[in-house]
C-alpha cells in the first residue's frame, strides 16, 4: 500500500493543478504534463463503450499550449470562473516513477450575472511520471457523467 | 490523535466504498460492511429529534445483499449515474479495533437527458471495525440535509 | 515541504471548523481565532481588483461573538441547514509557528421546503497560527465566485 508520504505529495500535486485552472493561471496548464503526453475529456457512455470519440484530446505538450491560446483568443464568450473539487484519489503504484490515480472530480462554474453552478463532473483517469522537477501527468482522462453539458467547455477540466 | 497512517488508510477505505458506487460495482457494495451491520439513511430533521424513521434500514450483511438485488430488478427507474464526495474526515479511535469516523458527504446524479445535479448531501456518522480482512462498516448512518429528496432514493448512499 | 503530520493537523482542524458551522454549533465558532483577527467575506471580483468591499469583516474574536449573537437573534429568516466541502489544501509554513493555508470551499445549503443547493464557492485565503491551545485563525479570508448570492449569506463562511 502506499504510504502517507506520496499520498499527500500526490494530492498536493492535484490542489496545484487545480489552483492553476482555477485562479486563472491557465498558462502554467501544460507544466503540469510531459512533453510527451495525451489530455482527454471523454463522456462516461462513450468510454464505457471504448468508443473513441473526445470533447477534447491532446497529444502533446505543444497541443497543449495551442488549446491555451485558443481559449485565450475565443472572443464570444462569456465571463465565468471555475473552481475544482477533487476527492477520493485512489493511488496505485505501478513503478516508483509510475502512478496510476483515479479521483473524483467536479467543476463549478459562475458566470458574472448568474450563481454558482455545477459545470461538469466525473473521474479523473491519471498516469503520472515522477522526473527529475517533480511528478506530471503522462495521461489525464477525464471521464464526465453527461452527455449535456452547460455552454461549450471551453476551459480544460 | 490519530496519525496520518491511520487516517490515510481510513481515507483510503472510503474512496474505494465510493468507487464502488459510482463505477456501478454495486454487487461489491455489502462487502465493506460486517456480518452483522447497520446500514441507515435518515432526514437530519428525524435525527436530531431521535425520531426512529429512516429511508432505508439494513441490519445484516443479507440484507444488504438483497437491497443490491432489489435495486438491479427495478425497471421503473431512469438509467442514471452517480458519483461521490466525501470531504472533512473526523477520526477517532475507541480502541484499536474500532473507529468512530464522521463526514460530509455529497451525491452527484446525472440523468442521460439531464445536466448533473446535487441528489443528497449530508453527514456520514460510522462505525468501522477492523477484521482480519481489513476495514469494515459496523455501523454506518447517512443522515441527509433535505426532506425533499429528488427522485426515489433508490441507490445506497 | 510541508510534512503529513502538520498536513493531516491542518485538514483536522479545518474538518472540525467546518463541523462547528455544519452541526450548528455556531458559539464555537469564535475560538477558531485568535483575539486579533481578521475574518472577511469578499466577492472574487472586489478581491482581484483591491477593492476593499466586503459582504463581513470582523476584527477581533469579540466581533465574532456578536456576530453570532446576531445570527441567533435573526427573526425574519427561513431555517436552513449548512454543509461545508474543503478540498485541495495549499500549505505553506512561513515559520513554525504560523502557516499560510489556502482551500477550495463550497457551500451546501438546504432549507426546509427545497433540494439541497449550492450556496456559495470560493477559496479560504487563511493565515493560521500556532498557540499554547492549539491551531487558530489569525486571518481568514472567504473569496466567494459569485456576485450573487441566494438570500442573504448570514452565517459565516
Amino acid at each position: 500500500m502506499v504510504g502517507p508520504e506520496l499520498r499527500y505529495e500526490v494530492e498536493a500535486f492535484y490542489a496545484d493543478y487545480a489552483a492553476a485552472l482555477d485562479d486563472t493561471e491557465l498558462e502554467r496548464w501544460p507544466d503540469f504534463f510531459t512533453e510527451d503526453c495525451l489530455y482527454k475529456l471523454v463522456p462516461r457512455e462513450n468510454w464505457e463503450r471504448n468508443l473513441p470519440v473526445a470533447l477534447m484530446l491532446c497529444e502533446s505538450r505543444a497541443m497543449l499550449r495551442d488549446r491555451v491560446t485558443a481559449v485565450r483568443n475565443t472572443a464570444v464568450f462569456a465571463p465565468r470562473t471555475l473552481r475544482h473539487f477533487i476527492t477520493q484519489f485512489r493511488i496505485a503504484e505501478e513503478t516508483p516513477e509510475r502512478l496510476r490515480v483515479s479521483a473524483n472530480y467536479m467543476v463549478l462554474q459562475t458566470r458574472v450575472d448568474d450563481l454558482t453552478r455545477i459545470q461538469n463532473a466525473g473521474r479523473y483517469l491519471d498516469l503520472i511520471i515522477r522526473t527529475e522537477t517533480g511528478l506530471h501527468f503522462n495521461e489525464k482522462c477525464c471521464v464526465f457523467e453527461s452527455v449535456l453539458v452547460p455552454n461549450s467547455l471551453i476551459y480544460p477540466v
